[in-house]
C-alpha cells in the first residue's frame, strides 16, 4: 500500500506569487475597464540582447543540420559554457573555480530547491526572514527543520549569524525580497560562523548583475573562507532575461568537505542521476551573455530596470513613503503606512491604483507591513504606476 | 555541524553511460587512426523536424520584440501546450485527460527521479531488471527499498505482477534497454495487481513514438483502471529529437488518489515549490510537434530510425546472433554469444570493430549476457557498424 511524503502536509497555502496572480485576475475580471500594471513577480519584460538573440538562433540552425545536429550533451553542463564561467568568476571577481567547479541547469529555483536533498533529512535550516518561498517549501518537503532569522529594519535586512547551532544557511543577496545587499563584513561574520559550526551557507547570487556598488561583494568567493563552507547559485534569469528560456548555474568548490566528502561531487551526482542538462538553445544564449558584447548589451539591460527601481525609490518617498532595497537591486521594499498588514495594503493598491505589488507577509512573518515593488516593468509602465500611487497619496 | 544524506553511499560506481563515454574516449585517444561508431547511448542523430525549426525561431523571434517577450510562464507549463497534449491524448489513443492533469517539465529523466519524492521514504519501489538506471538511482537516493522484477527471454522482458507487496511499480515500453513492448494484457494485469495492492504504477512512454503496431498500447491509460493507479512520463526527445532541447510531460488523472489525497495535486505543488517551467522556446518547438505538419514530419524521422533498427537486426541475426526488440522500439537487444559477460563482449565489440554499444549488465543482473545497440546512428553509420560485425564475425 502506497505511503505519501507527509511532509508535503506541512507546506502552507499557495505559493504566494499564484495567490497575488489569482487576485490580480479575479480584479482583471471582474474591472475589465481598469487596466492592471503588474509589478508583483520579479519578471523580466525587455528584449533579449541583440547578441543573445543571435546565437538563440545560430543554437536552432545547427539543430537543423545533421552535421551539426546535436542531441543529449553533458549532464552537467557543456563544457564551454563551464569554462566561460569560469573565466567569468576570475575576470569579474577574482575567484577561482575551475570549469568542472561549475553544474549547469536549466534555472535557479530548481537548483536552490534540488542541492537540499544532499543533506540528512531533519536538517536544521536557517532561512532569511523574509524569504523567497522555495528555500524554505523545498527543505519543508525534505523534513528539514526551519529556522527564521529576522531581517528587520534594525539590521537592515541583513542578518547576523544564528543564535543555535544550524546544519545549512541559505542567503540571499542581493536580497529577495527586501533589495538589500549583504556587505564584506556581514558576509564574512556569517562565512565565519559556518566554518567555525560547520555548517553550509547555499548562497543566491541570482540577482548580483544588479550591483554596481564596487565596495559590494557579488559573489560569496569574495569572501575569506568561502569556498571551505559555501554553495553559489547564479542565474541568467534576470542578468539576461532568461526567466523563460531557462539557464543558471551552480558553482562549489572542490575545497568543500563535509565529513571528508566532497559535496561538488554528490551535487554532480545528484545531477547524473536525476537531471539531463540544460536546453542546449539556452546554453548557447548563455555563452553569448558571456562574450564582451553580450555583457556590454545585458550591463544596458540591466541599467534600464534600475532606473526604474529609482523612479520607483524616488516617488515612493516623494510621497512620504519609507523605502529600502531598490540601489543595488530591481526589489524596493516598501513598508506599508500606518504599519497596515501587508494584504491589506496590496488589496487597497490594487483596489485604488491598479498596480499589483507582493505582500510582504507571503514571504515570512517579519516580511508584514512591508510590499515587495518589482522594477522589472517598462519604464512607462513604472512612471504611470508611480503617478497613480502620487495620485491616490495626494 | 552538516550531515549528507547517506543514502549517496548506497549508489553504485558512476552511472553506465558516463563509463561507456570514458571508455570509448580512451580507446580513440589510443587508437586516433580508428574511427568510432558511438551505438551506445540512446542519443538522436537527425535534424529537427522544418516545422519545429521554424516554431523555435519563432520563439527566439518574440523574445526579440517587447511586445511578444516573455519571462516566466506557467511554472507547470504553458496551457497551450498542456491543451494540445490533451488533444493528442484524445485523438490518438481514445484516452480523456484534462488540459491540468498534464505537468510539463525538462525531460522525462528528472520527471521519474523527481516524482518519487511524493512518497514516503522507506518505499518499496518495483523495477524492471534489466532497467533505465535513473529510476534506481533516484529511489536509493531517497531511501527507498528497490526490488527487482526479472525480465528474461522466458517471459519475452516485460515482468509479471510482484509476488510480494510493492508499493511503486516503474514500467518502461517500449522498454529501455531491451526494447520490446508490453501487450495490452501484460500491462492489464500490472494494473490489476496495483489496483488491487493499492500500489502507484510509473509508466516511462518516453519511446511511445516508435510504436506502430496497432495492436499494441501507447498509453498506460489505454488499460482499463490505469487512470485510478497509474502516472504517465512521455517526451518529446526521441519522438521529435529534443534529446538537446528538453521537453517532456507527466500526466495523472485526478482520478488516482493515494490516501484520499489527488497525486495530481501534489504533483503541481512539487513543480511549484521546485521548478519552473521548461523553456519557453522549447515549448513553442513542442506546440509545432503536436501540428499536423508536425506530427507527420517526426514520424518520418521515426521512420527512418525504424529503418535502421531492421537493419541492425537483420544484420545481426544473418551473422547468427540472437536479438530482441528492435521492432517498435529504437533499441535491439542482443545476447552474447557464447554466453559472454556484457563487459566482455563491449570490450570485443570496442576493439575488434571499434561500434561503441551498451552493456547490458550496466542496466541490471538481468541484463548480463547481453548488449543494448541503438538506432540512433545514421543510416549510412548504422550500415557501416553492421558491415564491420559482420567481417569481423564472418
Amino acid at each position: 500500500m502506497t505511503k505519501l511524503n507527509d511532509n508535503y502536509t506541512q507546506l502552507k497555502d499557495s505559493y504566494v506569487f499564484r495567490q497575488v496572480n489569482e487576485k490580480a485576475a479575479a480584479f482583471a475580471s471582474e474591472h475589465p475597464d481598469l487596466p492592471i500594471i503588474k509589478m508583483g513577480v520579479g519578471n523580466t519584460t525587455r528584449p533579449l540582447a541583440p547578441t543573445v538573440l543571435d546565437a538563440l538562433h545560430g543554437a536552432v540552425d545547427k539543430l537543423s543540420d545533421e552535421a551539426t545536429y546535436t542531441g543529449y550533451g553533458d549532464e552537467l553542463g557543456e563544457a564551454y559554457l563551464r569554462e566561460a564561467l569560469s573565466g567569468y568568476y576570475k575576470n569579474e571577481y577574482g575567484v577561482e573555480l575551475t570549469a568542472d567547479e561549475f553544474v549547469l541547469s536549466d534555472g535557479a529555483k530548481s537548483d536552490t530547491a534540488n542541492i537540499a536533498g544532499l543533506f540528512a533529512a531533519g536538517s536544521t535550516v536557517a532561512v532569511q526572514d523574509p524569504v523567497y518561498p522555495v528555500y524554505v517549501e523545498s527543505n519543508t518537503v525534505l523534513g528539514n527543520r526551519i529556522v527564521y532569522l529576522p531581517c528587520t529594519e534594525e539590521n537592515n535586512f541583513v542578518p547576523t549569524p544564528p543564535s543555535e547551532p544550524v546544519d545549512i544557511i541559505y542567503l540571499c543577496s542581493p536580497n529577495n525580497p527586501t533589495g538589500t545587499v549583504a556587505t564584506h563584513e556581514q558576509l564574512q561574520a556569517l562565512v565565519d560562523y559556518a566554518l567555525e559550526n560547520g555548517a553550509v551557507i547555499i548562497f543566491d547570487a541570482a540577482y548580483s548583475a544588479f550591483i554596481r556598488d564596487d565596495s559590494l561583494p557579488r559573489s560569496i568567493f569574495e569572501i575569506d573562507g568561502a569556498k571551505q563552507c559555501a554553495i553559489e547559485v547564479g542565474s541568467f534569469s534576470k542578468w539576461a532575461g532568461f526567466c523563460g528560456v531557462r539557464l543558471a548555474w551552480t558553482a562549489i568548490s572542490e575545497e568543500l568537505r563535509v565529513d571528508g566528502v566532497s559535496l561538488l561531487e554528490r551535487w554532480r551526482r545528484r545531477q547524473l542521476v536525476m537531471f539531463n542538462g540544460p536546453s542546449n538553445i539556452s546554453q548557447a544564449g548563455g555563452l553569448a551573455v558571456l562574450s564582451e558584447a553580450g555583457q556590454r548589451e545585458c550591463a544596458e539591460i540591466i541599467d534600464y530596470y534600475r532606473a526604474n527601481a529609482s523612479i520607483i525609490r524616488e516617488s515612493l518617498q516623494a510621497v512620504g513613503l519609507t523605502v529600502y532595497g531598490g540601489e543595488n537591486s530591481p526589489y524596493i521594499w516598501l513598508k506599508t503606512p500606518n504599519n497596515k498588514p501587508s494584504w491589506e495594503f496590496f488589496d487597497e493598491l490594487l483596489e485604488n491604483t491598479q498596480v499589483v505589488t507582493t505582500p510582504g507577509v507571503g514571504f515570512g512573518s517579519e516580511g508584514e507591513g512591508f510590499i515587495r515593488v518589482s522594477a522589472f516593468a517598462s519604464a512607462e509602465t513604472t512612471k504611470t504606476a508611480m503617478q497613480r500611487i502620487a495620485n491616490q497619496s495626494s
